[in-house]
C-alpha cells in the first residue's frame, strides 16, 4: 500500500528558521534593496521601525546570518499541530493520468487552518518577551485576524483587529472564531482612527482594503506605548518564519526519497509561497539542484508580479509605512467587488519582488473561474475544500501534471495547500450558481 | 520536550472492525434484544431489511463474529485521513491545575470534519460492490450529509440527502459542501415523498426533524431497486465501523504508555462514543481491565440514555423502521427550537442502550450553555473549536480531571473529540451573545 501521507515526529520540526537573505548576498551577491523612510527617502533607520514592531523582529528583518534559532517556547507550541503532513495527492494524480507524482503540503491542518499561524506565534512570542501588552493588525478574509487572535490568546496579549469591511459584513463567522479568542474586532475604515475617518470623509460607503485597514493599526500602535502592530506577510521575518513549512517538507520529501522538480505556492504578500519556497531555492543557490522552477500563482484580478511595476510603494492607502521597494499595482489598489478568489494585497513581498526581477521565480496568474474548477477537482479527488487562495496554487499544480502527461515527464511537483477554505464557502457557492465572473 | 501528539502510521490503520456483541454475547453471556417487524412484532428476517441495506451491511449487523476484516480498499481511502492524532491537552490539563492526563482522540482531522466519514466510505464502499447505484439519508446540522456526499462522490455512486428544514435554511455552508460532491439536497419535510406530504399537512411551517427526515429517505429507497438507505448513526453497523477510532486509540495509549480510566463520548444516536469505548470495554468484558469507566454524555435538552425510556420504538417520525428496542424519548420527538447544542436525536442506538441498562457504561447529562463554556475553555487552552456535539465530551472531561484535582488523583482521561466546529460557529456566537438559554 503506497502511503498518502509523510507525517514526521514532533522533534522533526525545524529548530531553526531559514534567511534567504544569506543566501542571496553571500551566493548571489546582491540582495533586495532597502525600505525607505517616507519623509526623507532615505534607507531606515532599524530605529524608525521600533514604535511599529519588537525589537528581536527588527533585527530579523534586517538579519544577514544564515538561520535564527527557533525559540523553545515557539517549538513547544508548533508542536500543537506540526509538523503538518506531506500527501501525495493520488487520486488527483490518477484523474489526470499524469506520470507527475504530485505532493502537497498542508498548512490548512494548522490549528487556524492555514499557514498563518505560524508567524502569528513567533510574532506573538517575540514581542510578549519584550513586555509589549497588545498587539493590533489588520485583516482581509479573516485567516490572519484569527491566526493572530489564537496567538495573542495563548501568550496573554491584547488582540485588536481591523478587518475590511466587505468582509466584517460578509464574513460574521471569521468574527466568532476571533471573539472567541478574545480579540476586538472593527471594521475597516472605521471612526477610531485619523486615517479611518479621512476613507469615510471621502467615501462614507467604501468596502475598505487591506492598505486602508494596515493605516489604521498602524496609526493605533505607533500612539500608544505597549501597543505594537503585527503584519502576516510582505515582510523579510513574516516570510522568515514561514520557512519552517518548507524545512518540514524537504524532509518529508527525502522520507519519499524525491525532491521537487517545481515548488508551487499562490501570491498574495508572498509569505506562504516563500514558506515552502525557501529551502529548495537555498540549494539552488547553492549550485545544487539548478533544474529547480518556482511558481508563484496570482489572481487575474490582483497580478502584482505579473503586471505590478517594480518601484518603492508605501504598503498603505494613507501612506504612513517605509517605502517599499516591491512590485505594486499601487497603494491604492482595490479589487473588484465581484472578485472571490482572494489575495487582493497591492504589492509582493520585497524579497519575492527581488527573486522575480531576478528571474529566480516565475509569476503566474488565473482567472477565478479557472482557480474554483480547479479546487472542485481537487475536492473531489483528495476530499479536501481548500481556500480560494490556495486554490491558485492547485490550478497551478494541475497545469503542471497535464504538461507532464502531454510531455510524458515523471516530474515531481510540489504544492503548498495554505488553507482550508471551509469559512470561504461562499465563494465556492457563488462558483456552483454561475454568478462569479470569469476574470 | 513531551509530545503534543501520538501519531501512528497507515500500517497502524486497523485491519479488522470490532464487533463488541461477540463479546457481549460471549463473555457477558446476553444480548441486545433483536429489532421487530413494525407489522408483525416478530424478530425481524434479514430478507426484510434488504431493499434498504447491501447485503453485506445487513450480515455486519446481525454478526456474532468477533472480527470483521476491512476490506482493503476501504483501508486506502482512510489512509488519506487516518490514523487521526491522539492529542495529549497539555495546556488544558495546566488551565484546570489537575494531576490528570487527558488524551483526545481528533476526529475533527478527518477529511469532512467528523467521525462520520468512517462509516460513509464503508457503507458507500459495500454498497458500490453489490452494485447499488446511489444513497439516500437524512442529515441534521449537516456533518452525515456531507461525509455521506464525500464517500458516495469517491465510488461514483448517487447521493439524495434529506435535510432538516431548519437547518437546510441556518447551515447554507453544508449544503455547498454536498453540492461540492455533487449530491442532491432537499429540506425536510419535502412534496417529493408521502410521507414529507403528510408531515406537511400536519404543519406546514414544521421545521423538521431527523425522525421525519429519515422517513422521506427511507421511503424512496424503498421504492427504487438500484437506492439503498444509509444511516449515519444507532445501528450496529454503524458503531462497528467507528470501532477503527478505538482501536488506533489504544495503540496510540500503548505507544505512550497508557490505559484510560475514564472512557468519553457525547451521544447522539451513540456511534462517535461507541467508535472510542468499544475497543476499551471488550478488555473490560474479558475481564481485564475492570475498572475502567465508560461516561456517555448528553444534551438536557434531549437525554435519551438519562431520562428515556428502555423500550422498542420506531427510528422515524412516520413510523416505517424496524422496531428497535432502545431508550428513546419518543419518536415524535422534537428539540427546543433554541437549541444550539447538537445531538438531536430521539434515541440512542440499541447496544448503548443495552449497556446502559446494563451498567457497564454510564450516562450524563449538561445544559447547553455549560458545554459551550467547556468548548470556549478548550478552545483557549489547546487552539481547537469543537463541534458543539463534541463540547459535550469536552466537559464532562472538564469535569473529571477537575475532580481528580480535588481528590489528588492521577487519572488517565480520554475523550473522542468527534468533530470541529468550524461550520456550527452560529451556536458560538449565540453562546458569546448571551442569546442561548441556560438549558
Amino acid at each position: 500500500m503506497t502511503n498518502n501521507k509523510i507525517i514526521l515526529k514532533e522533534q522533526d520540526i525545524a529548530k531553526n528558521f531559514l534567511n534567504i537573505n544569506y543566501y542571496l548576498k553571500e551566493k548571489l551577491g546582491k540582495m533586495p534593496e532597502p525600505p525607505l523612510h517616507p519623509a526623507t527617502n532615505q534607507p531606515l533607520d532599524p530605529k524608525d521601525l521600533e514604535p511599529l514592531f519588537a525589537k528581536q523582529l527588527i533585527e530579523q528583518e534586517l538579519s544577514l546570518e544564515e538561520k535564527i534559532e527557533i525559540p523553545e517556547e515557539i517549538r513547544k507550541m508548533y508542536a500543537m499541530y506540526r509538523p503538518t503532513p506531506l500527501v501525495r495527492a493520488l487520486r488527483l494524480e490518477k484523474a489526470l493520468e499524469t506520470p507527475a507524482k504530485i505532493y502537497f503540503k498542508n498548512e490548512g491542518a494548522t490549528l487556524s487552518g492555514s499557514h498563518k499561524v505560524n508567524t502569528a506565534i513567533a510574532q506573538a512570542y517575540y514581542n510578549k518577551s519584550e513586555g509589549v501588552q497588545g498587539l493590533t493588525t489588520e485583516t482581509g478574509a479573516g485567516q490572519w485576524g484569527s491566526a493572530l487572535s489564537m496567538a495573542c490568546n495563548f501568550f496573554g496579549l491584547d488582540c485588536l483587529v481591523y478587518m475590511v469591511r466587505i468582509s466584517f459584513k460578509q464574513k460574521p463567522y471569521r468574527k466568532t472564531i476571533m471573539k472567541v479568542f478574545g480579540a476586538d474586532i472593527l471594521a475597516s475604515p472605521s471612526e477610531t482612527t485619523k486615517a479611518g475617518k479621512k476613507f469615510l470623509e471621502q467615501d462614507p460607503d467604501t468596502n475598505g482594503s487591506l492598505g486602508m485597514a494596515i493605516s489604521e493599526a498602524i496609526e493605533i500602535a505607533a500612539s500608544k506605548e505597549k501597543i505594537k502592530y503585527s503584519l502576516g506577510s510582505v515582510l523579510n521575518h513574516v516570510l522568515l518564519h514561514q520557512t519552517v513549512i518548507g524545512e518540514e517538507a524537504k524532509k518529508q520529501l527525502q522520507v519519499a526519497g524525491d525532491y521537487p522538480d517545481k515548488v508551487i505556492g499562490c501570491c498574495g504578500g508572498g509569505s506562504n509561497f516563500a514558506g515552502i519556497a525557501f529551502s529548495f531555492l537555498a540549494d539552488k543557490l547553492k549550485g545544487e539542484k539548478s533544474e529547480i522552477e518556482f511558481i508563484g500563482v496570482e489572481p487575474e484580478n490582483c497580478p502584482t508580479m505579473c503586471d505590478g511595476e517594480y518601484k518603492y510603494d508605501f504598503g498603505d492607502t494613507a501612506r504612513q509605512t517605509p517605502l517599499l521597494k516591491m512590485e505594486t499595482l499601487g497603494s491604492d489598489f482595490v479589487p473588484p467587488a465581484d472578485h472571490a478568489g482572494g489575495l487582493r494585497y497591492h504589492g509582493i513581498a520585497p524579497i519575492l519582488a527581488f527573486l522575480h526581477q531576478n528571474q529566480l521565480i516565475q509569476a503566474r496568474k488565473y482567472k477565478q473561474t479557472d482557480v474554483f474548477e480547479a479546487a472542485l477537482t481537487f475536492a473531489k479527488t483528495e476530499g479536501i475544500i481548500v481556500a480560494p487562495e490556495s486554490s491558485h496554487a492547485v490550478k497551478a499544480a494541475i497545469d503542471e501534471a497535464i504538461k507532464c502527461r502531454e510531455n510524458n515527464e515523471a516530474k515531481v511537483i510540489l504544492f503548498n495547500l495554505s488553507g482550508h477554505g471551509l469559512l470561504d464557502l461562499r465563494g465556492y457557492e457563488d462558483y456552483l450558481a454561475g454568478k462569479l465572473d470569469n476574470n
